[in-house]
């Protein structure tokens, strides 16, 4: 293949390159080699197979394009100004304009370092760590798979789409791609292709420093089919494995493409200076030269933009009206599904989502969290068909399994049902509830609370995309009791609760579980976090304490003394019940006692001021919370005078009813420290 | 093969499984079916080749076993006790004596739930959370093949080892054991054995409802040798899969051993019910009918400790007064290596470490934290030869290389090397440094702040084994700049100071550097973290402002005012010349101005109450503390009246001079704070 700008193809790749040299050499910061290298591929993609109308961004039936290897950012910032992808807001314009370009890595670009998906219209998911666009690409195909085995019927083949996802050997080096490429590969998502950019070039150095995979035969041996393209500007092989992977109908795909890292640059080709930072303008000059680029910086040929208008862009329009045409068919055939499927799709919660949202009796032996939980998931599940998840193989112990009729499951040859079995493979889980809830679903993930630890990444990316993925962790504290100090969560919460945009819920009994979940529900722009109990939580009696739904604010008053409260008890979880036991000892005692529940205390602090001084007056300095986790965010509620009852330590190995004397978290301790905080 | 008890094999064996379910109903917790399944394997390991001396455990020349299946702990347990295996304290104790197991799960009992290193001689490294145990196990594999490479000499054949990890499924579906697989693979680590015990069961089911993997595939595809043992109890066929192994120099190898859960038990064997709860007596009756079993329970025959005796027992002695001779040869000719391999194993450092430790110049222009920390981890390394580590592929931007003579790489051909290739694989990058670390070495290991979210597990069981890994984390907030969101730390100073049994630096300036790292390398009973910038901080003049030798006390008066302060500056890192500059400001304007930098809130959480007072009088109430993260492990020094000036959202892309006043993380807006906390 000829390298120069001879034919409207090579004209169209080279722009792709052009504006992502300049626009890195503009911000003297960024990945101008990747982009380079993967021009021709990315462009054969979306000029010949992509089914995507660049007017039509948000169009439901579009095939899903995932840059997983974000820091390549350039490359899909000139598609979609190439492509002429408008923004989604209805109005005409780019969502990614020359001078949004020009402004590549400034403050108020939407061109960001790594592609964000709140920014930009057309970035289907934010990338830049490592592992999760391919991950997330699994969860989009697994939405895919699910619409059209659920809502496709008999003569009416509406649903379902493809999806793409263009990923780095360090995407593939990080454990997570290869949970990710485990569970499709099992599933068989026939309709999702990652394309590998084998470049042989790390940060390091070459990748026969550190990778000498056989990369083909792990793809085989996870389930994939395998195709190899030996040379990245080789357009008709790049055609043939995408039509290879169209007609593979058993198993997901695996293009392996071996390109040159800054193809055409002619002193940093191929070289891991070309990876992370500007070639320089000499460079530049030169390579442009390579290329027969002719144009001034900046400068988008009317041509490329044409090419894309009369390549995806008619192909797309054409997709986008045919389904459409069959959507209405099939609307007025089935119009009970077409309803649930487009009431799942606004993102709404149906009408009396939670009518059946259950009320538990005052009950003393009560009922584990991660039980009431589990009841309170199905009541409201059954109401709302966006929802589905599952476990990391611990559903019979976290008690997220969706029992009522009709739920499924979702299998390697059905892939229609709502319960999912993602295997022992947290972090992957994680990012496939990213691409389910990207592709507008409200899933659910759980495992035990510990090992949130293997899936933060994932999980900082729902924050940062205010994606409302639900985490359910059970098995919250030493509560677990004999499985140890590896199985117990000591530092978790306070680890969550310091990562912006995020809820997390630690519900005290089984009322305060069925509102929680209410209140998560209603978060549409941030992950919830529902962390329950292994072990049993007596039911309050509600006549007698505060009603439950002041949960809905995250923190109230759950009771109090009359006039002003010498000392403030403050408490989440299982600890709740201890906290109503010094409560009434130190009434009984004559102290004047105010106890606060605190499921979210987040929620808690979105509350206006008035509310928050109410529940907690800044003239009552007494004050003690209890946790069986570490202080640390409490402080900000305990100030100097105020104590805390938790662990300071790892847990260790024993039964549950041992653990909590053993590490002082009792109502005896919390009555002393309430009394020592009074003392000052 | 018979079931029944019809030879000492058999009777050794089923003496395993009888423990394990007497422990597991007696404790009425645990899993029973593993340890039953792979008593067998563990039993032929043990017997025919492990290389180990029961009564001198720590022998530095013996093979590693790992028990990655953690939750199968009893396996373990057992195999301790009939093997006889000492405790390391010289006594003549058992490590685990019958009463320890009748204590399963219990707590002081050693015998925890899952296997801890700290509590029980014989146990290689702690595991429970999956995955973790084989990936550490890569690490031990690589402290074997560097002592092997760098300090045998040509007719001293005397150091090197083999390790051995027993797996599960779920060890197998985590990322981490795949990452960790194939950086074994592509260091071709021969001396390495993974066990996998492939019982088509989890805890949600059988397998496969969500693990289809062709594991010998994959594991042929990540470089390693592969072997099949279609029956556990197939004596015969497991002699001759570790005869392979021990007969293949040029990779590792997976021994994949088919086997049936709870293998014996009449109505639980092949079911996932067998998994994580007691058989219940009727079971375990009529098993031990099956195994042909007429001891009482937890009554070990003594032939069966006997042949332990007899056969690991004679081999390891053998094989230890061998090496011991070997080593004396050896330290004769090679005396300064023998002393070098000794010092190191002595866990001590060597005199005169810190000899060289860099005092850097006052400097306004300054340099990055990165860039100074490079100097003095190679300043420090250079005396310390237990000193090894490298980056997951980012070494050129971490400034972690080993740069002096005779550092070396440790490469798939040469595996002597000090500096090490993890590639893009943090989380398994972190697991084998603790693997480094309980073989006796000093580990480091790099990445981005913000990627510590992919360790975190392995950072976990560095702080529960109290192992003093080095973790050397750059670009450590918005300073990243136009890298955005996804790259910049916000939450992760707060989630890691959250962590029990962790010392994190973040120092602000090249002495505090210095001065850190030489704190962190004389503590040795947990990890410490560095967290260093990617852009210049200027180095403060030591005349004017207090010595940065404060730093070891983790937080020290840098400047301060005369008489009582009306306000108290506590800043770190980069944030800590905003401090300087706001303090200035401040005295100045005449207000009196106390400035803290508080490099590791930790160490100085260790000082005495009357320092701690002495830096934070309890009666200045006015502070502000600074630091570009968010406030939540600052709300212990600020109590009600004090002020934070750092993030509250994810960061942006954008050049980071421009987002720092963004933000308002500005000196100016410290003193307005300060302004503010005073007036109260």
């Amino acid at each position: 293949m000829s390298v120069s700008t001879t034919s409207i193809e090579q004209l169209t790749i080279n722009a792709i390159r052009t504006l992502s040299m300049d626009a890195v050499q503009a911000a003297n910061s960024g990945h101008p080699g990747t982009p380079m290298a993967l021009a021709p591929v990315a462009y054969t993609l979306w000029s010949n197979h992509l089914s995507y109308d660049p007017n039509y961004p948000r169009w439901a039936g579009r095939d899903r394009f995932v840059l997983s290897c974000g820091h390549a950012s350039m490359l899909i910032y000139s598609l979609l100004h190439l492509a002429g992808v408008k923004k989604a807001d209805g109005s005409d314009e780019l969502s990614v304009k020359i001078d949004d370009i020009k402004n590549f890595r400034q403050l108020h670009s939407p061109c960001a370092g790594h592609p964000e998906s709140y920014e930009v219209t057309g970035i289907e998911t934010t990338t830049g760590p490592l592992g999760q666009g391919v991950a997330t690409s699994v969860g989009m195909a697994m939405a895919a798979e699910f619409e059209k085995t659920r809502y496709n019927r008999e003569g009416h083949d509406v649903f379902g789409y493809d999806v793409y996802a263009l990923c780095s050997d360090g995407d593939l080096m990080e454990g997570v791609s290869t949970e990710a490429a485990s569970v499709a590969g099992h599933l068989k998502l026939s309709n999702l292709c990652w394309i590998y950019d084998d470049n042989h070039i790390t940060i390091e150095g070459d990748t026969d420093l550190a990778f000498s995979e056989d990369v083909g035969k792990k793809f085989e041996g996870l389930g994939w089919h395998v195709v190899k393209v030996d040379d990245a500007n080789n357009l008709g092989l790049l055609n043939a494995a995408f039509d290879s992977f169209k007609a593979t109908t058993d198993k997901p795909t695996l293009i392996i493409v071996r390109s040159i890292i800054a193809w055409g640059a002619p002193t940093m080709a191929n070289t891991h200076g070309a990876h992370g930072a500007p070639l320089g303008e000499a460079e530049i000059a030169a390579t442009k030269e390579v290329y027969g680029w002719t144009y001034d910086k900046f400068v988008v040929p009317t041509e490329t933009t044409d090419h894309f208008t009369a390549t995806m862009g008619a192909r797309g329009e054409s997709a986008r009206t045919d389904w459409e045409a069959k959507f209405a068919a099939y609307e007025k055939a089935f119009p009970a599904e077409a309803n649930e499927w487009k009431q799942i799709m606004s993102g709404e919660l149906p009408t009396e989502w939670d009518a059946e949202l259950p009320v538990f009796e005052t009950d003393a032996k009560g009922v584990a969290s991660r039980a009431s939980g589990g009841k309170v998931l199905n009541a409201i599940a059954k109401s709302v068909p966006s929802m589905l998840g599952g476990s990391a193989d611990l559903e019979p112990s976290t008690k997220t399994g969706l029992k009522f009729p009709g739920a499924g499951f979702f299998l390697a040859d059905d892939h229609s049902g709502r319960n999912m079995h993602f295997g022992i493979r947290e972090h992957s889980m994680a990012s496939i509830a990213n691409g389910l809830c990207l592709s507008g679903y409200r899933p659910f993930v759980s495992t035990f609370f510990v090992f949130s630890d293997y899936l933060r990444p994932a999980l900082r990316l729902s924050a940062i995309m205010e994606l409302p993925v639900m985490y359910i962790f059970t098995h919250d504290s030493i509560g677990v009791g004999e499985d140890g100090p590896t199985h117990q969560p000591v530092e978790h919460l306070a680890a969550l609760r310091a990562i912006p945009n995020v809820a997390i819920f630690r519900p005290g009994d089984a009322n305060e579980v069925s509102q929680s979940y209410k209140a998560a529900m209603e978060l549409t722009d941030r992950p919830s976090i529902m962390v329950l109990t292994r072990q049993n939580l007596p039911t309050l009696d509600r006549e007698k304490y505060a009603c439950a739904t002041g949960a809905a604010r995250g923190g109230y008053v759950l009771a109090d003394c009359s006039g002003t409260p010498e000392v403030i008890l403050m408490a989440t979880g299982s600890e709740l019940s201890l906290a109503v036991e010094a409560y009434e000892t130190l009434t009984a005692d004559g102290v004047k006692a105010r106890l606060v529940s605190m499921p979210c205390v987040e929620l808690f602090e979105l509350q206006d001021d008035d509310y928050k001084k109410s529940v907690l007056p800044c003239d009552v300095a007494a004050r003690v919370a209890v946790e069986a986790g570490v202080a640390q965010s409490w402080d900000r509620y305990l100030g100097f005078r105020g104590k805390f009852v938790g662990m300071k330590s790892f847990g260790a190995s024993a039964p549950a009813n041992e653990l909590f004397p053993y590490f002082g978290i009792t109502a005896e301790k919390v009555v002393e420290a309430a009394k020592a905080s009074i003392a000052g």
